[in-house]
């Protein structure tokens, strides 16, 4: 550790590669759109390939599209220490939401070449596919495949509006390799990305030392009333499903305040008929709820449906309430949530614990391998945006952390 | 009156009239779907032309595509006493909204005519065209030319989503007439109209004696937040257009509450970028205000101004509201009004005071000439719907006092 603590991997190089990559796809608001499988993505994919060729990497796809690019180290028996993260993004995303992590972990090889410098264990950065899930759901299947939580049979068949499969698309694109997917084993694994939040810039800390990922419920409920005409009806007639809406909007406002930091979050509302003057039969929304912690996020379900209970007996409502996804909490790695507080002080940078809002490959690589993550701040917490920006120096930053922390697990 | 007072429509050849033209356009549900200035649309037109030739009328067209069929009075310098609504449906519409009022005109006539009774004035049945504005917005445009709020240009150049106008369509399908769109003198006109709403049903009266139509605002509100990611923005540091859109819902239901018997609906919600995991950066959603009274309209649009200030006070979202439409309260002429009360109880009806929560031709042409509806139960207070529902008993009923009505007005 002594012989490398002082290095620093190169900023500038960081940056320009996360410019140049943002190029492919740019938008004209600043941003990227490399929808996962797309002729964009497969440019993306073949400059990440190219450069890590060039960084002396060998280069491995397995079945599921994902890229395992390697630096040797002297004990070849060893597992890998890796990293990664996806170069997939939103339609309207940001240049650093996942690739920061991928290209991060590339910096990280260069800067070792460039002092000349052998680890033990082996190093590898990762691509995980179509993490985003925008064109193909569920987001971050191929690290799911990987880490066994759906087969190979599932992620290839998952298909886009236009009834196009991952399968069709991997081979299409030229990423169809042939390892299979999983059993690949890993030292450890660190994921470095943007917080996408914003309560590192708020408390004015450079690094995230993410412990985990808060458990998430997902829930698509109905409201059923009546449709009838908005000027006949009589109010006390009315079985008005945007009133029961409403009531529940502020409910479920009030399910996170009451389970502190739960947050709970209704991002798609559907109304029918959706006609100024007809009095809406059904409104269709979906609830998002997480909570760091299993025992409360499954308090806050129970007061959802206690909170659906009271506004249909108020309003004359029928609901219908489904659980469709179901994740539960992530708790990472003690070995790697201690490498990334380690390298984060002995750099000096103001750090500090966080759980992470949002998924990511790291939860379900998680699984199946010691994994934790490092963030960076954000500018005003705005992600999956095209205005999403973070600063080299703490992009920087994050990077001689996943540096160190990769370091200390590999010699 | 004493030698007509017994006179009786037959309430068999209505019912069948009405079961004929609903077969125009029948849909898979009990309805019927004839949109304005359709093939369908035409057929139902030129049915109704057909009945009124053979029941010795007159049939003229004007330059909106507006029908008059005249039966001849005694005193031909009489301007005459009219009747009438449309034949057009919504798009998933029932047999009985507009096509009732149209066939108890022709009905009347022909009972006239079984019992070859001359009335003084003329008679005439008229048919307006595009009442519902599914097809052409705004809605009752062509009784809006007829009564100079709209002028004749305005009228053809409405176009569909297809680009087409009514001009163009009118020509089409044969109904651009050549009489010029109003000036055309009524004694009295009369609609007669399932009544849309509840009331009468709940009431138990078989005769709406409709004293005119209610006031009516209609707003276009945008909430306006930030987007941002739903696992990674702590509560506090929301800006959420949908929770704000939520206390709306309750504010705008209680502004009706607080202002009886005033309605207010909220029917159409947009909901941007309406993605589940993306906080709601902006709702947009339509304001429907009614009330009897225009001063206590002027309130209740008042108090929804108040309410999106303290909403976006609470919330820190901004607020843009546009008010898109203003309709005056109706009264209409006290001579149709009492006529319509005189014939019900004189027939022994059970009926009532009632003001009309939609809009109506009549309505429209109250302003050119002294007019008066005449509503009967429809099941379940629900229209616009292939279920709506009228009784034979209800239908004869509604037509007996169109007839004795215009009997009034006509000698």
């Amino acid at each position: 550790m002594t012989e490398t603590g002082n290095l620093r991997i190169n900023a500038e190089r960081l940056w320009n590669s996360l410019m140049e990559m943002a190029r492919i796809g740019a938008t004209a608001r600043g941003g990227s759109a490399r929808l996962a499988l797309s002729d964009l993505d497969r440019e993306g994919r073949d400059l990440f390939v190219r450069w890590c060729r060039e960084a002396g990497c060998t280069v491995e796809i397995d079945r599921m599209g994902n890229i395992f690019a390697r630096r040797p180290g002297r004990r070849p028996d060893l597992p890998a220490v890796a990293t990664g993260s996806h170069l997939d993004t939103q339609p309207t995303g940001g240049k650093f939401d996942g690739v920061y992590g991928v290209l991060a972990g590339l910096e990280v090889i260069r800067t070792l070449n460039d002092a000349d410098f052998a680890t033990e264990a082996p190093l590898e950065v990762t691509v995980w596919t179509n993490e985003e899930g925008s064109r193909f759901a569920p987001a971050m299947v191929a690290s799911g495949v990987f880490a066994g939580v759906f087969t190979e049979a599932y992620g290839h068949s998952r298909a886009d509006l236009d009834g196009k499969t991952i399968g069709e698309e991997l081979k299409r694109i030229g990423y169809l390799g042939e390892l299979p997917v999983g059993g690949r084993p890993f030292k450890a694994f660190f994921e470095a990305h943007i917080e996408q939040g914003p309560i590192l810039e708020a408390e004015g800390k450079t690094i995230g030392v993410v412990l985990g990922i808060q458990a998430m419920r997902w829930f698509e409920v109905t409201l059923s009333g009546r449709e009838s005409h908005a000027g006949t009806t009589p109010m006390a007639r009315r079985r008005d499903a945007m009133l029961g809406c409403g009531r529940m909007m502020e409910r479920i406002n009030r399910i996170a305040l009451d389970h502190p930091p739960g947050v709970s979050t209704v991002g798609l509302v559907k109304v029918s008929p959706n006609s100024r003057n007809t009095i809406p039969g059904t409104v269709f929304f979906s609830v998002d709820l997480r909570h760091p912690f299993d025992e409360d996020l499954l308090k806050m379900k129970a007061a959802l449906e206690r909170a659906l209970y009271e506004t249909c007996q108020e309003t004359g409502l029928a609901h219908e309430c489904v659980e469709v996804w179901h994740s539960p909490a992530v708790r990472y790695h003690e070995d790697c949530i201690a490498a990334v507080r380690t390298a984060a002080r002995a750099a000096g940078y103001g750090h500090m614990d966080i759980v992470s809002g949002a998924g990511h490959d790291a939860g379900y690589i998680n699984r199946v391998a010691p994994a934790g993550m490092i963030f960076v701040p954000c500018a005003d917490g705005i992600s999956h945006n095209e205005v999403e920006s973070a600063t080299r120096e703490d992009l920087a930053a994050g990077c001689n952390v996943l540096l160190h922390a990769m370091l200390a697990r590999a010699t």
